[in-house]
């Protein structure tokens, strides 16, 4: 792996702000990672941004034609239009022309299609979206799933467990990850069906690092390393996190000029408010990784813009630098318990 | 009521800062709300702080012994000590001697005793919790249940659509209530199988205004006044967003007073920022009302200081003034559905 550069097939037609915002952060990313982009899509409506940055001809395109959209069930979105931007990408992982997808398009399509032609994991029931939170230590947590399970069994939760430590491991460079369950109290006796049982799965399996239950004060503390979770609750907070980054800033906005002490001090300020809205904004953390595919698919926010963008392609390269996928392959295989629960 | 002070029973003996702070929380409503309070406790160590107050003799006592300790079961600690604070004060109520009790002890005890000691309201089969969050556009939102209740079934939620509904409009004074179910899409065909049926039972009840599902990111955007879900992901979500709240303010602290320009910029600010605090710092919301039991039930952070107190005191008053039990009783009775889901 280390003398191929990372080949990044680029969803160019999913997302609300494609395909401009799109290209323009594949762009970047070609520049300042070192990654090889393929940008699958509108042929001619790419070689327009590519020519808008001066890259005309720069970056591989692969025709593509359509999304699913946001209102179609994903499957048979998926089904129906095979030639689906979503659907050409995939199969380029599928057929080895590509390491991974990156896509701001309609999540459940994304889901749908890796599953589809990528297949899931041996081992693994179901695929789990992982996102990366910041922590207040600095350090990163990774929550999963964050939406693409819900009434989760306890052992979809138990590899989600397995999967995040590998990628807490390997990506994020934790030596020894700390593993939470997501809950509503510490003592292991709190919680719902799925986490009471789910707990006694974790601390049975001796590949888990369990620590004990997160609860919600806990995901941002930086006590855990990865946090597992139906992906009902991960999805609620993932959305929450990054509607109250927005709304934090809004008030600083509002707040802080009140006044003309107001507007010299947030003048004198504004190298740190810089510093500050980094550090809250949800756009500089790219997107979601999909466990449990045989592939690696990051899955951005519809809403994304270039430095999304740029930061889910970082994501993506990461994990395939750090052969996030095989490891996983090859872990699974060992270690998943095949009780069923 | 009009002509009657609200008399507001106060467990003198529950939280960590116990019991200084709740006495001095409770000083501070009996001046400024116009509350009669009764401190139930330790009656040497309450005078203790009242003395420390100027208010010696001041404030009626009643005297109890013990708590329920953290690591005990709820119902097991109220049944085994008759004389805790908790069940004293619920006692209180249930004679009538006092309208609502606030507690900052064992939250499940406080509702274990709430259930125990003045039962459910008839039409009510779960109590919850209810928290009001500020929203973006200034005015609250009432989210429930954020704990009292895991593995809720749909018409559970259908209740709680119900009392938050008579609480935002009679306390919270939203002319024209919007309900959200908590999901993790906008559709009705998103969600776990509880928010699946949960939708069906709100749409069908005329008595509930039900305008869809609320995603993660719009519990704090002001487009609904009543979030309802099961106490797990409220649970999770309640002590996320204070946790949320806490880390914003040090991300403040360490980032903006960073350099020269920084320590000068924030100096001048100072005003601003107190004011940025407050929007922020949950104890300032004091606590989350116990609904669907037969009194006013105000269960408040373990870690309250006196703010904390003094806002949950203020939170039980306003439930007293506005009559939110008594709406709450004749209203289930005629508006819930009695069907079994």
């Amino acid at each position: 792996m280390a003398s191929n550069r990372a080949k990044i097939a680029i969803d160019a037609l999913g997302g609300d702000n494609a395909p401009e915002e799109i290209v323009a952060g594949a762009i970047k990313a070609a520049e300042e990672l070192g990654v090889e982009i393929i940008l699958v899509g509108d042929r001619l409506a790419i070689e327009n941004c590519l020519k808008k940055h001066g890259q005309s001809g720069k970056l591989e395109i692969v025709e593509a034609e359509g999304v699913v959209e946001m209102h179609e069930e994903p499957l048979v979105g998926i089904r129906r239009k095979p030639k689906a931007s979503i659907n050409v990408a995939m199969n380029l992982v599928k057929e080895g022309r590509a390491d991974a997808v990156v896509s701001a398009g309609h999540s459940g399509a994304a889901m749908a299609a890796a599953l589809l032609r990528l297949g899931r994991i041996k081992g693994i029931d179901r695929p789990a979206i992982g996102a990366v939170f910041p922590t207040l230590v600095g350090k990163p947590v990774i929550v999963l799933d964050v939406g693409a399970n819900v009434d989760s069994k306890p052992k979809y939760l138990e590899q989600f467990a397995l999967m995040g430590t590998i990628y807490s491991k390997y990506v994020l460079g934790t030596a020894e990850p700390k593993v939470g369950l997501l809950n509503i109290g510490e003592e292991p006796s709190k919680g719902d069906e799925l986490a009471l049982r789910t707990h006694e799965l974790l601390t049975e399996n001796p590949a888990i690092p369990f620590v004990g239950n997160a609860e919600g004060r806990d995901v941002l503390s930086g006590n855990f390393d990865v946090i597992v979770c139906d992906g009902f609750v991960g999805n609620v907070l993932l959305k929450f996190a990054e509607a109250v980054g927005e709304i934090m800033l809004q008030i600083l906005k509002e707040e802080l000029p009140r006044g003309i002490k107001g507007k010299i001090g947030t003048a004198i300020l504004k190298p740190n408010l810089k510093r500050i809205k980094q550090r809250i904004d949800h756009a500089e953390h790219g997107g979601g990784l999909l466990f449990g595919v045989n592939g690696v698919c990051i899955i951005s926010h519809g809403s994304s813009q270039a430095p999304s963008i740029f930061s889910a392609i970082r994501l993506a390269k990461e994990a395939i630098d750090n052969q996030v996928l095989e490891r996983i392959q090859s872990y699974s295989k060992e270690t998943i318990t095949t009780v069923e629960s």
